[in-house]
Order: C-alpha cells, then sequence, then structure tokens
C-alpha cells in the first residue's frame, strides 16, 4: 500500500536555537582550538557532542586560560557577564537569538526611559536572567499571578517563549492592579514559534492516520504536541528516535504524519524519515 | 441644638470647568461687544445666563458676521473647527480644559507615530468628538464592550470623566482581543476628580446625621452622589436649590453634610449653606 508522509511545517529546533547551533558548526570549522559555548549551546545532548567532537566545548564559566573563542548560546547572557566578557582578550562569538537581543535592548530602552520593567516569564531561566540584568533596578519578574507594587510608569514585556494565553492572564491582573498610573507601554516581545507549530501540527493531525511526534519525552513542549495529537483523536506515537519505530504502527495507514518539538534535531527528523520510508 | 456643617472637599465644578467659567468671566470684563461661546460654556443655565448678562453669548456654529471674540468651552472643539476659526480675523480665546488638551495632544501624537487610537469613551460627547478629531484615520471611540479590529500597534486613552473601573473592565477586553500585536500603548488621561469626590463625599458621609446633595435631578454624577450617601446609610436629600430645604429635615441632626455634582455652581452651594445656617 502507498503511504503518505506529511512532515509538520517548523517541526524541531526554532529559529534562534537553529541559528545559534549553525553558528557554533561554522565556528568549529573554522578554528581549531580554544572555542568554548558558555553553558550547553542548547539543552540536547546529541548536538552537545557533535559539537564536542569538532572542539567546541561548553563551559559554565570563564575562569580558564586557554579560551580564544567563546560563544555566547541562543539564551543569552546577563549584562554583567557580558561586560566581564568584553574585558578580556578573547574573541566573542554572540549566538544570542535574535528575539531575546530584542527584549533585552527593549528592557534596557523601557529602563533608561524611567520605566518600571516587568517581565512576564520564569525567573529561574536562563534568558530571563539575561532580560532582567537590562530592566534597572525597578525591573521585576512575573511568574505567577502575583503582581509586584506598580509604578505609575509601567512597561511590560515577556520571555520569548511564553504561551500568549498567560501572558493575557497576567497582563490582566495587572490592568486591574492598577491605581493611578500615568503610562503603560506594552512590547510583545513573544517568539510565535511555539504556538505556530502547535497550530500547523494540528492541521496536520486532522488529516493522517497516525502521527509519530518526535522529542525528549520529559521534553515539556513535545508532550504537549503529542496531547494535542491524542486530543484530536489520531493515533499518536510518541518517540525519541528512529530505531523505536516498529513496521507495525503503519499497517492500516495510508498517511502518516510527523512533528518534533523545539529541541528535535533536523538530523534525528530525518532518520525517522528515512525509517518509516524504508518500511 | 448647635448644628455643624460639613462641606465636601472638591464639591461642584471640577478644575476644568472652573477654569473656562473664570476666563469667561474675565473675558466679559475685558471686551463688550462681540464675545460668544461656541456651545454653552457649560451645561448649566443659571451660569449661561449670568454671562448673557455681561454679554457673553452662547452660539452653535460660527456662521455669523459680528464675531470678534470666540471662546472655546472646556470640552475642546474638533480640530477641523479649529483650523476653520484660525482662518477667521477674530480673537480665539481656547479655554479648553488643559486634561482635555492633554488627551488631545496624545492622541495626536500617537496618531502621528502609527498607532491606532483607541479612546474609551462616550462617542456623543463634545469632549471625545474633539479628542476623536485628533486621533487620526485609524482612530476609534470605544464606548461599551464591542472591541474594533486591532492593528498591531496600539495606543489607549480615556475621556477624562469615564470612571476607572469601566477603563479596566474595557482594557481587559482588548487584551483579550489581541492576536499578533506588536505594541500596546496606554495613556491615563483621565481626571479623578469625579472618584475623588465620591471619595470625599463617602468619608463626610459617614460623619453626618443628613446629608444635603446638590445639583441636576437629571445630572448623572449628582444621582451618583446621592446614591452612594443613601447606600451608606444617612438620610440624605437631593436638591437643585437653596429654595427646596425644609426646616424639618435638620430637627434631630448635629451634623450636616453637603455636597454637590460637577455642574454645581459655587454660588448655589453657597445659598444652600447661608440657608442651613440661617435656620
Amino acid at each position: 500500500m502507498l503511504k503518505e508522509i506529511f512532515l509538520v511545517e517548523g517541526a524541531g529546533f526554532c529559529f534562534g536555537v537553529k541559528r545559534a547551533i549553525d553558528i557554533a558548526f561554522d565556528v568549529a570549522k573554522k578554528h581549531k582550538e580554544g572555542v568554548f559555548t558558555l553553558g550547553p549551546i542548547i539543552h540536547n545532548s546529541q548536538v552537545v557532542e557533535k559539537l564536542e567532537d569538532l572542539g567546541v566545548h561548553p563551559i559554565e564559566d570563564i575562569n580558564r586560560e586557554n579560551i580564544k573563542t567563546l560563544i555566547i548560546r541562543a539564551h543569552g547572557i546577563p549584562r554583567e557577564k557580558y561586560e566581564e566578557i568584553k574585558q578580556l582578550d578573547i574573541e566573542i562569538i554572540d549566538a544570542t537569538c535574535p528575539f531575546v537581543k530584542k527584549a533585552q535592548s527593549i528592557a534596557e530602552k523601557l529602563a533608561a526611559e524611567g520605566y518600571q520593567v516587568l517581565i512576564i516569564g520564569d525567573k529561574e531561566h536562563p534568558e530571563v536572567k539575561g532580560i532582567f540584568s537590562y530592566a534597572g533596578k525597578k525591573g521585576a519578574v512575573i511568574s505567577s499571578q502575583e503582581i509586584p507594587t506598580l509604578n505609575k510608569k509601567i512597561g511590560i514585556i515577556q520571555q520569548t517563549t511564553q504561551p500568549m494565553s498567560k501572558v493575557k492572564e497576567i497582563m490582566n491582573k495587572i490592568i486591574n492592579s492598577l491605581n493611578e498610573f500615568e503610562e503603560i507601554r506594552i512590547f510583545n516581545t513573544l517568539c510565535n514559534f511555539t504556538s505556530k507549530r502547535l497550530q500547523a501540527t494540528e492541521k496536520v493531525a486532522k488529516e493522517v492516520d497516525v502521527m509519530i511526534v518526535v522529542g525528549g519525552k520529559n521534553s515539556a513542549n513535545t508532550s504537549q504536541l503529542a496531547n494535542l495529537c491524542k486530543k484530536l483523536g489520531v493515533t499518536t506515537y510518541h518517540i525519541e528516535e528512529a530505531k523505536e519505530i516498529d513496521k507495525s504502527w503503519f499497517k492500516s495507514a495510508k498517511k502518516i504524519g510527523i512533528t518534533a518539538g523545539a529541541s528535535t534535531p533536523q538530523w534525528i527528523i530525518n532518520e525517522v524519515i528515512d525509517k518509516i520510508k524504508s518500511l
């Protein structure tokens, strides 16, 4: 029986992660020694290992002597760390995601203009720590429904990966907490990649007989994709690698859909496609 | 029995109305002929009549020949009308309330910078018509819960007399209607006079035995004051003029509170105070 494969548009790495990895591989080609990334370039061990093989090593801090080139990962880093690195005699390759960079620069501008900068996001996330460092003394991160004491001039931005629904919920909460405000300036710093991938996955899932969702079993966004597909009633398999695939899954399937989480490299997706084609 | 009278702070005319009337009386003193106001200076016939006696006449439009001086009332006027008047050989006295002027100039600035200007207020109110004329082609007035199609860059302002509770409600609605926005800029253009008067009235009403609320029976904000007092359990009389007062109201009262709506002139309040004192 002839089978059709539908790959969801935007499955796998987001723009910023892809760009950072491309930069890292590119640097690996040109420099043979002393190349490091400040923290793992992404939270995917296979990618980190591949780069290690090419001589790009993740380090937690800059307290070592043989650093020649330092790559800043997609999440970005706090301003103080950046200033510290700039003092050293090393080449800096900034692979901060442009969307994160935009959020940092809006935070900086708002703080300079006297706004209390509120960042909707997860306090502990490296991206948020970086953005927060640009938010000035009055800056605050809002992770939950707890709203800090509001100043008269408020600037609101978001961690790039926050879901719009949560952002709206917290913005409403801020509005309801207002007293005698002067001005509120809200910038959209969301990267709508996650929501677009969910939408594209939904579209494919509605048209196929089986959905293969590729990504870490403990990846929140991959599980979200798998749950969406199951909810739509399509037979769904959540796998991490091609070797998990079983021929029997596709016995009566004419149309097969494939989607993948943000931490899934393209080559793993390709292996999955090849494996299905080979069956 | 000795009686004490407590006058609510801020009872009667708001800052902008008071200022416009002062300006009109001032002009009346200096100019003896050809002085007009575009529309009645305020919606209070006694004030308008007093000014008429001094030679200041309300006109609905500028199509007459004997205009030497034209006073623009507190509500302000649309930009087009202002441009039209500027072409004429007449003296313009602009008594537009500074808070309204501020809302007009923010609307103009936001429109010039490409924002879709949303005005929370009453479409039919002369103040809103004036502000709206500065809001550019994309501008819209939101009177109810119906939110227009939102652009990517949104500027939000308010009719100066809107209650904060309604403003918050509509701002929440706008946030919930957002799709892929870029930026939202909210300026507070409310004059908090109305809410402050309500607060001050509440404070006095809680301490007295009888409340006298002075203002038009069909004045929304005066009725709001009267209802608040009744709700607080104090014996309340809503009157328009001093002559309505009956001695029997104060038989067992030691403390008497007086408040007044935004359209009530000071002299009417003074007459009320004098009448009570004379009893």
